[in-house]
């Protein structure tokens, strides 16, 4: 059973386990830091579909049959699948997994997408709710950009400030700890955040827009936990970038739980900021997804890592609420997990 | 304890209480024949807010005030709220609901919202991961018109078998039944679907897209608890309307289990057909959360009403699925309200 711990995290007792996990990317991710671990990267950024929205669908696909194919498992052994993308009304997942036949339920979070949908399935496998569930997104850089900014053909400028959707998915199945006492990876506790806005505009900018939403739920977990940053091995946040990155570590100092030792960002590890001209840093759902869903949880299956607290930050707006002069509401929400 | 019935079923063992619940709506739906049983009627579609979709927002933020308000709550009473709407990236959810510091899980499911964020709302508190959840969603007509068909200043035909998107939000407060004992409307079971595609590609004829979704989870059901459609008072559909009504009739007696003398759909309920001129009746993610939320959670209140089945109905499309030629995609997701 969860149980509630301080305001707002909840505790897992039987620790869901990590049953299988993918990451599957495009090009441009492919070429990055971590090009070795993800399970397929694709060298054409339409996968052979006939748009990039179909190209987005199939990565989710292919993150969710991999990862089932490494855990062993089909489709009818999965309760539900929960999955969430940028694009609107959800389109990359709802076609990406409607051959899939499992239980859908589709999930909303921006850019925290990966975290929410791992926290709500670890939820319903502790729970009992389900015996094996699934957590998926994506993003794709084309499907996104026509969609958020321009048509690619335009060749709009980024700002410095600016992050790269990453064209990648990942997936993570989950499954009750009593079937599976043996699983190296558990989930320990989840908080779910409050949205948080400080009134920026800027749309390229939205690692300023998130950090405060990072920093209210690390502050809600250490508080209700008793914890501080140096109890963890690694605070990985997707995605807040070059900016946002640095704009949580400052705010957390103001809090006095500097997490400057143990602070990474997906936004900042998937590309070489130097060589792959991504100003700011990578963004979109399939970032944070494919990076937890591949070097992250290969070191924890290694026992490199041990205790990670994964963030998942979101831009709650749209182009039509930026259009219509708002700020960008954020929110973040966190995953202790532990092997 | 939820616990899995059959192969799609989960029983809530505790029966999570309905603490409050709140519905408002605009001008023509209070015209509509449930006017009397709304919380609040706007006389104006823009609520006095500068866009449609700022007035979608404040009918949500309306909606959760007015129930916590009916339940004697404060928004630091409650421990997440699930919420969603058919607006790109969720807008009136998340600008609705930014200012009430609950921690938020966007939920995506189209016209199905209000019965997926009330089911994993139920699942939260049956588990104990929250002692209180809220569940809202809405639509407004304007918004959804000029997102995902035409200007409304372009006053463009509508087809016979088109639905009128509904202006109306509805909110449920459900609470841990061991604090709330005596609350007379208890949630006792829920069916998540899975995604249906009977390659329907006529986005002006939903009803006809979402019947064998709600075929699907209906049937999953009744075969999982071994009940019949004579066991239940009512089973509620959200948003069928004329067309999609009379299929899911059609579809459930070739199974033999006849649902006609206890079907209802709330796309025909919320407007009179005959002289508001909306063609096969109502939809949005607001019509199935404004009649549940004051007709019928009223009337089972009143003990007028002990068993229903409120089974919402999403379509899983975009405008740009359908201009890339996609068929529509739907779910529908079951819960069983008992009284």
């Amino acid at each position: 059973m969860p149980s509630r711990v301080g305001k707002y995290t909840i505790q897992l007792q039987t620790n869901p386990a990590v049953l299988g996990y993918a990451a599957v990317v495009g090009k441009k991710e492919g070429e990055g830091p971590y090009g070795q671990a993800y399970d397929q990267c694709h060298a054409d950024t339409t996968l052979g579909e006939a748009s990039w929205e179909k190209a987005e669908s199939r990565l989710q696909n292919e993150a969710v049959h991999i990862a089932l194919h490494k855990a062993n498992l089909n489709n009818t052994d999965v309760n539900c699948i929960f999955a969430g993308d940028l694009l609107n009304q959800c389109i990359s997942s709802t076609f990406g997994l409607r051959s899939l036949d499992i239980p859908f339920l589709g999930q909303f979070g921006a850019c925290s997408t990966m975290a929410q949908t791992l926290a709500v399935a670890s939820l319903f496998v502790e729970s009992g709710a389900a015996v094996r569930a699934v957590a998926v997104t994506s993003s794709h850089f084309c499907s996104a950009e026509r969609q958020y900014r321009y048509p690619l053909e335009y060749g709009g400028q980024r700002s410095p400030t600016a992050q790269w959707t990453a064209t990648a998915a990942g997936s993570v199945i989950l499954g009750t700890r009593s079937q599976y006492p043996t699983a190296s990876i558990g989930l320990q506790a989840v908080t779910f955040g409050r949205i948080v806005d400080y009134g920026i505009k800027d749309a390229a900018n939205m690692g300023a827009a998130m950090a405060p939403a990072a920093a209210s739920t690390l502050i809600d977990y250490f508080n209700d936990t008793g914890t501080n940053p140096q109890d963890y091995d690694l605070v990985l946040t997707g995605d807040l970038g070059l900016v946002g990155s640095s704009l949580l570590d400052d705010l957390m100092q103001r809090e006095g739980k500097d997490i400057r030792s143990v602070h990474n960002d997906c936004g900042l590890m998937i590309y070489d900021r130097e060589k792959q001209d991504v100003h700011a840093g990578g963004s979109g759902c399939g970032c944070s997804a494919a990076i937890l869903c591949s070097t992250i949880l290969q070191q924890m299956d290694a026992g490199k890592l041990h205790k990670v607290l994964f963030l998942g930050t979101g831009a709650l707006m749209s182009p039509t609420s930026s259009q219509q002069g708002e700020s960008i509401p954020s929110v973040a929400h966190l995953v202790y997990l532990k092997s």
